[in-house]
């Protein structure tokens, strides 16, 4: 009983919460999904999620003020997207340090205000506080038809594994930021940016949604690998990956540097792709919903019966570890 | 523009940040309420809060991870209590120190569970994250009619002016924790509990949403003198405070070590209570709503077309001062 949560790590440090919480009784999305919910009248929910930036962790060396509060709000747009539900307002708490400057302030609601309006959805209250930490907490509210939210849990075996775009450039950014690695021009504002100045898939999760042909998703925000063991407990399967879409650029850096590619495009984190599984019957329409938005759904794999994550390329096969950002370990 | 937030105030840190934020389009409730809200169908809100306890500045020594948790369930129900809505549901972003133990966090869920339970909402979700200080942001969500949202600004000069306890125990309570002052035990106790297991007066605002009685509202938690203040720009109308409801305990204690009884009871702060205006000719059904819980709904003072805030007892008139807890002040 006197382990340390840096000892316990993010996952058991939930466990140890959930055991402590009564279960609201009827709740209509489990506990531990991207967001929580409760029923409104007329076969509606009331969808909200939390999600907390510290600037300890979560703001890298070369990220400003405004592009940090940009991100706290992008972070919680982006559990929502995976979802499918568009988030009609967002309120914020607020701890800053006392050293911080007017202008500071001003940069952070700027970043704030920018993060929102960009997803169509407004800042429209909070509450502000001292601490030693820059933390902003944001929390998103939005609204669907009870039978459209898309949870964690409703892969099965056959399903087609799918993302909506291609991973690795924020690993490498990382490296940039954090490790002093160094690439050429036009490759490097390219993998820095995608670290500054994520985006959410938000138009994408909509769209999605809309078709029904979605069985279970998350966003990647924790790193892929990490989202498809997720994926793969909450809906008891398992998945084999035929295909990375490893980005250009971040394939380009993996040749320079000599690093493994699949490393960087699995284990990488703050990416805010989609990951989902479609029905096979439904694919076409999956496909051809976001199509019309300009962005590829990228067939990477399939929903098995084995619990475990495989990647299998040509004649590689490896297991995909469920690591990935986990707080109070990394 | 070099002015750091500690020179600046909470205030202004909070108007610098509103300069920066597009307001939503036909937002029901003006930024800057206890409380903020979206229409939703039939007529409805769905009403959002979230309030941050830090442990640097919320978290006075004597208080146990447990109270810590349940206090930050507590400020967010007061708020809503205050508006006459009940919480359905909560969730909650912890940062949390590297330091703390398993059991630790188990003491946190638990004030978090007992905290919600205790107003019959429940915690539903999420997020845990790393930070320097303990930090406990909870967010709210709860439902009303829309005419049914108690604001701060309806206040109309006339209204009777009321609060639902009495007041100075906390501030008593922070000596006795904060500056080692001393008490006899008889009173001691109250005194600590009531800054260690505060409670919120939802009952009571939820008794008072439904006379329709009450013209705007505020819980006290950074003080009676600041919640009149902040009742008063809301509605642009001032008070005459006639009498002062001090609690017996408060009193006491101010006799003991002779302090002002006026300064305990006005400028403390984590303290729960309501303050409200009440249509002079609903006032009967207000207070009988308030009588059939137990608790009474005690008439302070009236509202005045001055706007400003005074004291007035016998033959004592003194301006009561906008002073209270101001986060980056104090």
């Amino acid at each position: 009983m006197k382990r340390t949560i840096g000892e316990m790590g993010e996952r058991r440090v939930i466990e140890t919460i959930l055991r402590s919480l009564d279960p609201m009784p009827g709740i209509p999305v489990p506990f531990g999904d991207d967001a929580s919910a409760v029923k409104i009248d007329g076969g509606r929910l009331a969808v909200i999620k939390t999600d907390m930036l510290v600037g300890r962790t979560d703001v890298p060396p070369g990220m400003s003020l405004k592009e940090a509060a940009r991100k706290a709000v992008i972070m919680n747009v982006s559990d929502l997207a995976a979802k499918g539900v568009k988030p009609t307002a967002i309120i914020v708490a607020l701890g800053l340090p006392r050293s911080l400057t007017e202008e500071d302030v001003e940069q952070l609601a700027a970043g704030l205000n920018m993060g929102a309006r960009e997803y169509d959805t407004y800042i429209i209250g909070g509450d502000t506080n001292e601490a030693s930490d820059l933390v902003i907490s944001c929390s998103a509210l939005g609204f669907c038809e009870k039978g459209r939210f898309i949870e964690r849990r409703g892969a099965k075996p056959g399903d087609i594994l799918a993302v909506t775009g291609s991973f690795g450039r924020t690993a490498c950014g990382l490296k940039i930021l954090l490790e002093g690695f160094e690439a050429p021009k036009e490759i490097r504002d390219i993998l820095v940016k995608s670290v500054l100045m994520p985006e959410a898939r938000l138009k994408e999760g909509l769209a999605l949604a809309s078709t029904g042909a979605v069985t279970s998703s998350i966003d990647s925000s924790d790193g892929l690998a990490w989202s498809l063991h997720e994926l793969s407990m909450a809906s008891e399967v398992g998945f084999v990956v035929e295909r990375l879409p490893i980005a250009p650029e971040a394939r380009r850096f993996a040749e320079i540097h000599k690093l493994d590619p699949y490393e960087l495009c699995l284990y990488g984190g703050e990416e805010y792709e989609l990951v989902v599984t479609v029905r096979p019957s439904l694919w076409d329409e999956a496909e051809k919903a976001l199509e019309s938005l300009g962005t590829p759904l990228r067939r990477i794999g399939v929903a098995t019966r084995a619990e475990e994550v495989i990647l299998k390329v040509g004649e590689q096969t490896r297991i995909i570890e469920g690591k990935g950002w986990e707080h109070f370990r990394t």
